[in-house]
């Protein structure tokens, strides 16, 4: 830090010190302080290549991440492709491995058309941006990813958001509103792990002529009888009004994001969207891991009836104990913690007993109530499953005991 | 697209079809049909891995991004780690790869700390959200890229757009603001290649009390003697109030950004930045191929004088045929066009003759006024760039030679 420290004898002025010595960014050690006392204050924790703990943490759902033949299609694709795109998509970052996935991802999931960018929250942020607008009007459930809320922001058009998983909330918003609507909504809340009421949402959005876009992020690979995801399970990939966007980086073990939806809706991102016009293409590597996760998905379908058995298991012993969690939709499974510190506190404890956990605290969660965060995964046995649970259950804190 | 088409023989009344049978993305037909009338449909090109064109579209600057210990250490690092990251920074995507990568960032570019992301897009989106908000006041060049924009949006805080690379417009925007403010600029402009004024906008940031935001995307592995980017050049890397974001995309061949700061304001992105905590971090193999990158430019630093030294060959001869283009600051050369369609039929004549040129056009160019986009690299010779140079030359449309 070059520059000339503060001497405590500062003439500091009633006003404070002149403009010339304000230190413009001391407000962050106040912003931190006040994070400290809430317990929320956050230190990286750099993972070893094998840390020898069993992975409750972790979206890799259906143990594809490390899989052979998705890690060698990443470094095939970086040594045929090189590193990096090398711009942005509609420059030089598209190349046939990029169509490869795009017809690829679309075909299984029931769409016509997907455009694939740098991550699941780009996707989001480029559905939102380009399908809406001033004037138009955002339906917005309560419970969505951050992604989505930004997305919102971004677009400038007017936002509704209503009560979580309630198509009659969506349906009031929508009453009356006469320009361009979008109703939006996580398929499996990332929180919480629920699904959303998608068919309803879409029969809402039919009768009042609005579109309807799903973040099937935590449904692809897993929800559905071959894992095609929540859009696809509910018969609504394919629909003129219906857009879906997916992550890479979780069922498929990789990184980037796809939106899937009707070719016109892929054509006018391609023309409109912000973060697909000034962002660069996803990484050759990231694309090939993807595309080889989606064609061992496509050859092992089992995997996602595998990765839903699994979360229903943690759920039963988990509540069969006295633990509070929803029951799961998909692969996520959250415990309710009595505190943001509780939760940290169980978190450790599960670590130093052989566990990671997610630990959820504000504000990352909506209801700001803390919570552990477990996920399933695929290959998980079911003595693991049942000494995480026993781990879990064992490290409870009494207020988590319902 | 299973919904029934709507019949050439319809009853739609005088305001138009019920609800129930809207199409909801009936505007996009309209609206791609006026892009087609201003010339402005874009289509993707899906490139081969070796397409045999002379390639100044991309932003590989240094010739990186097919190095073969770039792609080995992409390869290395999916085999060690996986082919993702498999969560958040803050639950299992950090790894001991990402950790590494940042140390020696930082170190490259004379910066406390630094947090890696997985884009520059996400970079500029985390610290213009976390580092201004409600109540503070962001000062924006009106050259700035998307991303720049976009946070200032997603930030809340009033923006104040100021004319390009003018300090003494920045000057005037911060008088009299009283809280939390702070100034941000690309340190290379993206479209015309020019430098900012980086030490004068510092300059006057200090003297209100205002912190420094630059995004030094084009910087970082071209200016400098060693490349370590027009922030460290300026002398402004690790004073208290300077911040910088960089891309991993560009220079150093891969996917991902990074955001170089005090210690306490990367302590405060973790804590607080949305595309850092709702984001999956970045894919190991993308982290490994920029740190291998990063290394190869501290092995080899004379490749950040071979690609300025390019770009000035390509300004002189293009500027020596009468065409219009901006002294080069860095590796991004930029000529003139008289139209948007222009600017395409030109972009494609060189493509004829075996050249890929960028081509920016509305929206992608602030001003409107479209160009051919040039990029130097540090790996073409001098033979390659005097074809390069007459095959742009001897395509020219007949406007835009000046
Ligand atoms: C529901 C949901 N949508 C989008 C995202 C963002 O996807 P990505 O991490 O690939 O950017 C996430 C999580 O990361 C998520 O949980
Ligand atoms: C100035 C500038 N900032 C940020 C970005 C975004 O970086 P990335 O493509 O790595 O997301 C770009 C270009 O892509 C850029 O030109």
């Amino acid at each position: 830090m070059p520059e000339e420290p503060r001497t405590p004898s500062d003439p500091s002025g009633p006003s404070g010190p002149p403009a010339s010595r304000r230190d413009p960014f001391a407000w962050l050690d106040e912003a931190r302080a006040s994070r400290e006392r809430a317990g929320l204050v956050r230190t990286l924790r750099h993972r070893s290549a094998d840390s020898g703990l069993l992975d409750l943490a972790g979206n890799d759902y259906l143990g594809l991440t490390r899989h052979p033949e998705v890690t060698a299609a990443a470094a095939d694709a970086a040594r045929l492709w090189g590193a990096g795109s090398t711009g942005s998509r509609l420059v030089t970052g598209s190349t046939a491995l990029h169509a490869e996935l795009e017809d690829e991802l679309a075909l299984f999931c029931g769409f016509e058309a997907a455009l694939v960018v740098s991550s699941g929250y780009a996707a989001n942020l480029a559905a939102l941006t380009a399908l809406t607008g001033r004037g138009s009007l955002v339906v917005s459930d309560a419970g969505n990813h951050a992604s989505l809320i930004d997305g919102c922001r971004l677009s400038r058009a007017e936002t509704a958001v209503v009560p979580h998983a309630a198509p009659e909330a969506v349906a009031k918003a929508l009453d009356g509103h006469d320009g361009r609507a979008l109703a939006v909504t996580d398929s499996v809340f990332s929180v919480d792990g629920d699904a959303a009421p998608l068919r309803a949402l879409y029969e809402v959005c039919r009768g009042q002529g609005a579109a309807l876009l799903v973040d099937d992020a935590h449904g692809l690979g897993v929800v559905g009888g071959a894992g095609r995801g929540a859009v696809h399970d509910a018969g609504l990939s394919g629909t003129a009004s219906t857009v879906a966007t997916v992550t890479l980086s979780k069922a498929l073990g990789s990184q980037g994001g796809a939106i899937l939806g009707p070719a016109r809706v892929i054509a006018h991102l391609v023309d409109t969207a912000r973060t697909v016009i000034f962002d660069t293409g996803l990484a050759p590597s990231a694309a090939g891991a993807a595309l080889a996760a989606l064609r061992l998905l496509r050859r092992e379908p089992d995997r996602a009836a595998r990765v839903r058995r699994a979360a229903a298991l943690l759920h039963d012993g988990l509540t069969a104990a006295g633990l509070y969690a929803a029951r799961p939709d998909a692969a996520v499974v959250s415990v309710r913690a009595p505190s943001p510190d509780a939760a940290v506190r169980w978190a450790a404890d599960c670590r130093a007993a052989g566990l990671q956990v997610g630990c959820f605290r504000p504000p990352s969660v909506p209801d700001g109530i803390s919570r552990l965060r477990l996920t399933a995964r695929a290959d998980l046995g079911d003595a693991q499953l049942a000494a995480a649970t026993s781990t879990i259950v064992r490290t409870a804190p009494a207020g988590a005991i319902v």
